[in-house]
């Protein structure tokens, strides 16, 4: 990606073969301007929209990021307001005869030497966090747990003071649904994966009504965890004879935990290699500005955690799809691309039996803030993969294997809040979250980096967000600059510096992805 | 129902042409025990699961409730346990060709001068709680709303006495869906009478984020709501630019709370008739004591709101599928019985999409608890309905029309969290929820009264359970007398009486039905 500072800082072409550009002025630009070279605004041109930067025909190509974003519907003069009324949008690339590995890139040089303060797990993963996680089969238990951890917050914590926090890991899942019917496998396994998230530190603490039919022996079946978090498993039923009224359930929970709390306590961060991060990355709330500072530096930064030997995760089905073609040559295998491939097919089947398409994935937000069309935001979000070679593909709710670092493709769909989940489950100990239009968005099983893709955003809440890529967009620092920064400011969350969500107690619901129907 | 007390109290029969009786016994049943009559058991027979009282030969209809609920796989001898491996199921009654509106009830004698007190609104609905609801768009903006939330209580209501509470109405739904797919409009009309319980006393508090699919204008677009409740709304976004940092976000929703609080708590609670309430009657975690005691409580209690000129919600289409032939019978005209067969026709093709069937509904607990299959399932659920006509029909997410009082079939899935979210935007303004294996379920918006379905559960959880119907298995009460208390009961919860849940904080989440697909 060419982001070198333009002609004129009041507007940035991104390639250069690009036939618009984005104005990049807060406030936008007046019709009329004069800008360097020449070029007369026919339009008034909104902040982050785009700008023709020649005369366009009817039915060419409009080009941002160097490919196709669609077609001119008609005749645009240059100088005028490209919007998304002006373009008529690209069909799916077929996912037939793509590129297989074909330009997978070699490893980049490695990047010794980095470290950050993380908790050890016998597993051989290390937390960001030290958390004591209670999951749930079902959501009947649900209130409560809500009553046994304010108990355990209040009467237990204070006793224990390397331990970060408690939380319920509540859901809606668990009874009420097709539990055999296709798709069911895959809320499943995120439950499962969910519960030994590194943050968690190999305690699982299981808590289940008794007559649901996601039993817990369906959740953790047998030999389903590791021998050491086997060995620290508890699992509760609330049906269980042995509780006689409310007290006696809400003692039994704030009882259970202290076993997981004494050993959580005992621990202490210890240097550990930055290899031991798992980043997910993600964007909510796009603009046009996304693909332009704040996800190009978050690709920067998934550059330098992958020389450093980490795991990237990136996801959003539906704003990569129409980059499949990018992504399978990046493949690092003809297998990789083929797993690729499978999950955008997997994708588009489930959309159309809803009678729907990657379409309808673009918000009213996105559209206000200069994205036209899907194309153009997925080539905005893709970029946040950065440059290497795509290591592997994990399906929904599956999890990262141990010891095979690298960069995934970990398929889910794009909500912000399904998408944090499969992350979390995937293993995911650290997330970065890129927005334009602003979100508070946070999560109480892992650290999430804001990242605002404009300074307007980022100082108007700016006890909101955590770094502002906006310096990119007028020259002040470039997407290199920006992604160093970002690396360095994620060892230092990674070792237990605290993010504005986490500051200010910000967490969003945890929402599993069931395709399968509910009864 | 004839539940007379049987020749044998150790046994229960439902219907004079049952060829199987249940085990009421607790603890269950030896085998050898000679019962009343001369039947010896050949087999040990767990307490509410079902015991032969005559020879059943291969291929014949075991009969309860005076209906098959399966075929005998092979010869049953008489005192033989009949368990679900002896059963073959029944295939879901054909949607075509069912009596319409042939055996509506006459309307029976109205049961005058019944009356509870409560908080009448501005549009003739009265709630039987008092409460602020902050509805939302979108999960987005939930952290900030639970840190607002927790602001209001400390801080506005200990000013606003009259105020029973304050909630946010927090959900999945919002972004990252597919909006315009087929199915979509069921969770956003879900929301947008959610935000209209009577609970709620008229008040809407909406708060989005501003770039979210699901904007302000279409969850209560322009005269969606009554002229009165227009008047009190107020809309607030996260990302409007007036919002400098989060503290301005909190503030900007505390201080919008202020005058919905003035204006709830400026109310009286005042005597209003049993018309009033509109009760959704619902089951979970049930077992063969369900239909047999509980649920045919709720039945008897059914008839006697609908004499006082109430409303009662009966909903779980899984459970109520196989019933279906009864139901469109009782519709009081064919209008409302072709809509009974619209709404299981649309969720046989629902989980037929999904690769299920109504099959699906069964839970390990069930079977255990001696249900045996959907069918007896489905028969003991839709007791809860009584015996009046039935009156209306709701689709998922539909409300009970103004001025418009009776018995409604309102279709929601089984699920205990969807059913209860549903009925709330029905227009529920108290809930009744029976459960023979136990739930601790609750509801922030409206009250729960829980009905055990055996006196061991009612015993072991004294203080979640509210009324025990388990005296109806044993005969120390009828089922009418277990009715009229519960009649009498609802009454008092009404008027403020508190449930366990509502003394103990206890309740669950909110869950939309979306039948479209997450992008």
């Amino acid at each position: 990606m060419n982001t070198s500072p333009p002609p004129d800082r009041r507007l940035l072409q991104q390639h250069a073969q690009d036939n618009v550009a984005i104005a990049v002025q807060a406030g936008g630009l007046p019709a009329g301007t004069v800008l360097a070279g020449g070029l007369v605004l026919r339009d008034a041109v909104p902040q982050a929209h785009k700008v023709a930067l020649q005369d366009i025909p009817a039915g060419a190509p409009v080009l941002r990021y160097g490919v196709a974003i669609g077609h001119a519907l008609r005749d645009i003069a240059a100088g005028s307001w490209v919007h998304e009324r002006l373009l008529r949008p690209l069909p799916a690339r077929a996912l037939q005869g793509l590129p297989m590995a074909t330009a997978a890139p070699p490893p980049a040089p490695p990047l010794p030497g980095h470290t950050f303060q993380g908790y050890r797990n016998a597993d051989c993963s290390v937390g960001t966090r030290n958390l004591l996680a209670i999951s749930t089969t079902v959501q009947c238990v649900a209130g409560v747990l809500d009553v046994a951890v304010q108990h355990i917050k209040a009467e237990l914590l204070p006793r224990f003071p390397n331990v970060d926090g408690v939380l319920g890991l509540e859901h809606a899942y668990g009874c009420g649904v097709a539990i055999n019917a296709p798709g069911a496998e895959i809320p499943i396994r995120t439950l499962r994966h969910l519960a030994m998230n590194p943050n968690f530190g190999g305690e699982v603490m299981l808590l289940g009504l008794g007559c649901e039919k996601l039993q817990p022996e369906l959740l953790l079946p047998p030999g389903s965890l590791p021998l050491h978090t086997a060995q620290t498993l508890s699992t509760l039923r609330l049906q269980d004879p042995q509780h006689v009224g409310f007290g006696a359930m809400v003692d039994h929970l704030v009882q259970s935990a202290v076993p997981h709390l004494e050993r959580l306590n005992a621990r202490r961060r210890e240097t550990v290699p930055a290899s031991a991060l798992v980043v997910g990355v993600q964007c909510g709330g796009s603009d046009a500005f996304s693909g332009l500072t704040a996800n190009p530096a978050v690709g920067h930064c998934t550059d330098l955690l992958l020389r450093a030997g980490a795991t990237v995760l990136f996801s959003e089905t539906t704003e990569v799809r129409d980059a499949i073609a990018q992504l399978t040559a990046r493949a690092a295998t003809p297998a990789v691309a083929q797993r690729l491939i499978d999950e955008m097919a997997w994708y588009d089947d489930y959309l159309a039996r809803g009678g729907a398409d990657r379409s309808a994935n673009t918000t009213p937000g996105n559209k206000a803030g200069g994205l036209s069309h899907i194309v153009e935001k997925a080539m905005g979000s893709v970029v946040k993969s950065g440059s290497a070679a795509i290591t592997g593909v994990l399906s929904p709710g599956e999890r990262v294997p141990p010891g095979a670092p690298g960069l995934y493709y970990c398929a889910t769909p794009a909500s912000d809040f399904i998408c944090g989940t499969l992350q979390l489950a995937a293993g995911m100990n650290l997330h970065v979250f890129t927005t334009g239009r602003g979100t508070p968005y946070g999560l109480a099983a892992c650290p999430v980096v804001k990242v605002a893709t404009r300074s307007e955003l980022a100082e108007r809440w700016h006890d909101l967000m955590d770094i502002d890529a906006g310096p990119i967009a007028d020259g002040r620092a470039t997407v290199a600059e920006l992604g160093e920064l970002m690396f360095r400011s994620l060892l230092a969350v990674a070792s237990g510096q605290r993010t504005w969500a986490e500051h200010w107690g910000l967490h969003n619901a945890l929402v599993l992805f069931n395709p399968a129907p509910v009864t």
